[in-house]
């Protein structure tokens, strides 16, 4: 496997069986392993997104967020992984945005 | 309900049977209809994430956009939908990331 | 809208800020509507599954579901919600079940 | 980690860019790793669910069933997964069923 990034993940985790409605100290802890770990990553108010260069990458990533999540005090922990893994062609996360905006901007009548 | 916006949703709409690997023309018709309908709206690589008042609203924007991507020329489409609904007190699409980033902050040592 | 039962739906709610790390309580508060709304359906070990005529009548059942969830004492509950809508014919649940068996079945050397 | 299977995974493997909108011969692929992999597994309308003993081992059934799909012809998959890892006391999936099933008994009032 090179060095494409042509794997795009989001994920998210929601602790059970602690205390309280908030979450963003658990997502703070996932988030970190991310940020440690990913050239490209992106918090978003839904989870978290990142690029790896291969599924095995991607799922070592999310394990270890996982697991800092359970170390952080939840009993029990629902993660959530979508994973885009694309081998026709490299493909980027800001690559998918552009692509979208392009589709748009061709269809505006006058823009 | 009031004006709060305490729903905070995420989706993304596969179409099935079309052709060809990219989905950026089908995703862009299904962020068109959350642009039309929402004030607060984010495209991720990964999806749409956008506020909505209530839950029946939020799922008949999902419902546009996922007729959207039917009327594009989908014969089968998969759609997932996340939805986050919090009734203790309001939460806004921008304080779910900023209260995962005040956490990471108050862990640094020295920052 | 005839009624052709082409879309299949699997949800499952997480009510976060509440007790303990059981869920059951909660999910069964989710399947009794299912129940009352639907003719097919199955509980599953990771959600619920079931047929709907439409895209209106699917959101409308989970939206239903997920109100249940709140109101059995959820401050906040986390919804997710996958669909898959097939208007090209008809889809049942036991068919796409019986599908992939064939697919296995014809694939074996000596069955 | 003993031989606790305290993690129940549920999973989907959508294949990009194949032709026609069946995709029976894909799930077909992704079921028959987990098959020779797990002991205890389940083909539902809207994907597999399995046990594993740990979340290293759930992530690489997936990762099999995933290159599985790839193989098979997709040069583009998007696969969701979802892991319940509770680590309070061990969880079997006919025991998440069971608990469910319970709860709905014990409310109903004449039976």
């Amino acid at each position: 496997m090179t060095n494409k990034g042509n794997v795009v993940v989001e994920f998210s985790i929601v602790p059970i069986g602690t205390a309280g409605t908030s979450l963003s100290s658990y997502v703070a802890r996932a988030f970190e392993v991310v940020k440690d770990r990913c050239q490209k990553y992106q918090l978003t108010p839904m989870g978290t997104i990142f690029e790896a260069e291969s599924i095995e990458q991607a799922f070592s990533i999310v394990r270890d967020a996982h697991e800092a999540v359970i170390e952080a005090g939840a009993p029990r922990a629902l993660t959530i992984v979508r994973i885009d893994d694309r081998r026709d062609r490299e493909m980027r996360m800001e690559e998918k945005i552009k692509a979208v905006e392009e589709k748009i901007r061709s269809k505006a009548p006058h823009l």
